[in-house]
Formats: structure tokens, sequence, C-alpha cells
């Protein structure tokens, strides 16, 4: 992973009552400028780092790309700013209908207005669930997991963190298979980036649907993480911190099983709980 | 506050190998479509309650008011969807040029296209460094505070906090003054949400630029946090989580006093450490 930490700051620390000064790193967070098709897309600030797999997942979670074969062209680049440089990544795509199985409905999106103001976090001129429903289908029963399996994922994902420990400000998401093996583990100081850049490398493995897989992440299940793992096709998905209300409805409405607070030996379900039997 | 926590569900909690089915409370994010001059500006997924403070405050902190004169209609009403019910809020403004002294530059902003796919976390289509150079002034020097101060402010803001113990899922920023007594608190599921709602009471209270606040935050640092607490002229910002590398070189860049890692009697100031001294 290229830049995660960036290079030592002088900082001051207060700690009861006295005053050092000493040498500190910080996770890095840079902007990266997404173009489709000559248009700006997003402009997505990231963890640099897996910056095509972060578009390609972007872009797919968005529905913009429906498989790896929508793409026809794309290009990373640094642009020189006056403070900071910005990444560019250029992407184009082939004139295509094809349409996914795991999609309900026609041709890809195509990125409307709404879609340019829609971003990485997926809040913003978002796509609501009645919106989703038009796109997607409810994911398969049919993949079981140990409930015991569970609570040993976020030991594999914080020791797979190698910056998390030095910086406290990089959110993961770990891709596992159903046993519980590490298929893949992405950080970013955005937790929808991680998970964007997960699915981007999942994409590129041509492993989408992820049908028998388990997402677990480091913080909160919010709207977007739901909205991410469903369309990336993923049954399974555990948060390390809480979830939201909109977060439940959406895994109910799309059968995906929805763990939250998965500390030590203890997690709620909230949604499909069929899923976790011996 | 109106329903920061969504009403019962059934869910299941695993404890130590055993399975229980158990009543539980989740935070709830619903979505707000923010129009101005009758254009949709935002969709903002939010918890309710303090809609048009939040409104305000985004608006406030994107630059597209310079003040509470600027607004000239402002009206919130509920649209019913198929799964959602949709709150909305349309804002109309006032001709002028009036400039806020706190400002730079010419008018307000024009919501442009770039405005349109920014949001409520600040991150999409953003406002770069370089944008904000043009915009803002560095915080003037000149406010003090005690360094021993700081650590009480997040009791104060964990007890402020009624929903928090109960669904673990808020995000909490209060406004403090330099002696450490709460201003106002504000809580959501997203904490750049928390701070547009502090941000928006204070606009109303007409007491912006905050020019003698301490800004506390429960989440971590980000860019677009030190962004909207550098646009409301707060000069002290603390975070109980960890700042980014962004987030750094705006506050160095702006001349405000950036606080990390805000636990137990410790912290990091990672820039402008001059205003804590007794």
């Amino acid at each position: 992973m290229a830049k995660p930490a960036a290079p030592g700051l002088q900082i001051r620390r207060w700690s009861a009552g006295r005053w050092t000064d000493t040498p500190d790193a910080v996770v890095t967070e840079e902007p990266l400028q997404l173009m489709l098709e000559g248009q700006p897309l997003s402009v997505v600030m990231r963890t640099p780092g897996h910056d095509l797999e972060l578009c390609l997942g972007l872009m797919y979670s968005e529905g913009i790309l429906r498989g790896l074969d929508d793409v026809s062209f794309m290009r990373i680049s640094a642009e020189a700013g006056e403070s900071e440089d910005r990444i560019r990544v250029e992407a184009d795509l082939v004139e295509s209908n094809q349409v996914d199985a795991h999609f309900v409905s026609g041709p890809r999106r195509k990125p409307e207005r709404s879609m340019l103001s829609s971003s990485a976090c997926g809040v913003c001129g978002t796509v609501m669930i009645e919106d989703l429903r038009r796109d997607l289908a409810p994911l398969p029963d049919g993949l079981v997991v140990d409930p015991s399996v569970l609570p040993g994922l976020v030991d594999i994902l914080r020791q797979g963190q190698g910056v998390f420990d030095r910086t406290g400000g990089l959110h993961a998401a770990g891709l596992f298979n159903a046993q519980g093996g590490l298929i893949h583990l992405r950080e970013d100081v955005g937790r929808h980036n991680a998970v964007d850049k997960v699915v981007g490398r999942a994409l590129l493995d041509r492993s989408l649907p992820a049908a028998t897989s388990v997402l677990v992440v480091s913080g909160r299940a919010g709207y977007e993480i739901v909205q991410k793992s469903i369309s990336a096709g993923i049954p399974v998905l555990a948060a390390v911190g809480a979830p939201s209300s909109l977060a439940v409805a959406l895994a109910r409405e799309f059968n995906q099983t929805l763990v939250g607070f998965l500390r030590g030996d203890r997690y709620n379900v909230y949604s499909a709980p069929e899923r976790l039997t011996r």
C-alpha cells in the first residue's frame, strides 16, 4: 500500500498536565479525481493505494459498471497542484447492454446528474431504497456460516491492518470466505472507500457477485456500506460498530444478514439470521 | 430531538456461544431532500431532528450562505414515499452581495455544478485547499484556552448524549466556550451532520464566526470536519479520534488549533499549539 501514513509530523502531546514535543504519524488523506468518458464523475478523498480498485469498486457499487468487461480503458496519472498533487483516474466504458444476472433490470446505469451528485460515500444525491429495488434482487438463501466463526474475524482484520496500530486513523474492510479465511483486506481513511477497494479487487478477480463471502468492516454499518455490499452480492455483512435504521431496513429488504457490534465473543444479528447456523 | 432512535427491533444476540432473541434500538438514519431556489441541492442522510439547523449549517459551510440575512424563505415539509417518508427542506436566498468580514473574497458562492456534487459530508466534488484559500482567511490569534480544560470536555459531551449510550450509533459535536462551558450539543449518525447542526444553531444565534469557541467531536477529524469548523471561524477543534494528513495540512494553513486523540488526560496537538497556554 502506497503512502498509508504521512511522513513524520512534529506535534505537541499533553499528558497528565505536561507537554512534550514528539514526532507522530497520521493517516494520509488525499483527493483523487475520477473521470468517466472524459467527464468528472467524482472527487474521492481517500488514502492512497489500490486506487484503480477503489475506482472500479465505486463505479460498480453505483451501477455504472456491471462487470469488468464494461471497461474499455483505464489510466491513472498525477496532476501537480499548488498545495497537493491530485491523482487522476480516467475510465472509458464499452458500449454494451450486457446485464449481469445479479441485477434485475435493463442496461447498466448511465451516470446521470444524480450520479454526479452521488459520491464515494454513497450518501449524496443518494440512491434510496425505492431506486435500489429497481436495480437489485434480494440476495439468495443458501450460504451457511457457523456463528462461532464471526468473532475471530475481527482479530484477523486487526492483525492484517499494519498501519492501523500506528496511526489509529484507518478503517478496514475484509472479505472472508464462509469458513473465515481472509480473501482481501483493504484500508482507508473512509470506511466506504475500504469497501469499494475490496469490491474493486473482487471485480478484477471476476468473483462478483461474491455470493459465498462475508464482509467485515471496522466501523459502523450505515446505509452506504449495506448498499455497496448488497450491490456486490455479499450475503453476510458484519460491522464492529452500530448499524443505522436505514441499514437494517435495507438489509431486511434485500435478505442480507447484517451483524453489528461484533466485539469479543458477542454480536447482534439484525436481519436474515438463518444464514448463521451450525 | 425527534426520533433519534428507531422504534424497537427484534434482533438475535450471540454471546459466548448462545443465541437470545431480544428487542433492540438502533439510531435513525433517514434521507432529507434539500432544495435551494427550487432546485435539488443535496440529499442528506441524517438522524432526524434539528433539520433546519442542519440545512443552514450545511449551506453556510459550503459558502452558499454568508449569514442569516441571506435567507429569504425556509420551509420544512414531509413527502410520503413508497418505503420511507422523505423530509424536504426548501430554502430561498435574497439577492445580495454582502460579504462577511470573515470571508476574503467577493460575493457568496453560487451553487454551481460542483456544489451539486458536493454534499453533507463535504468530500464529494470537494473543495480543495486551493479553493478554500480563495474563500477563507486564516483564523486570528488571540484566543487562549487552558490546556487542562480540554480533557473534561469529552465527559460533558458524553453526559449530554442521551441517545448515545442506548444505541452506540450517534456522533456528537459540542460547541464550548473557552472556559469549557457547553454552548450547543448536537448528535447525528453522521459526524459531519452533527457539526453542521451546531454551526446552523450558531448561525441562528448570529454568533458566527464563533471566534472564541472550541468544537469537540466524538469521532475522527477528517478534512471535512476541519473545513466546516474553519468556515465557522472556530479557532480550536478537538477530536476524540485521529486526524488525517489533509486535516492537519488544512488546520496548519488556516491557523486552526487541531487536537486529536482527546482521551482521558491525554491529547495530541497537530497545529497552532500557542492557543493552549495557561
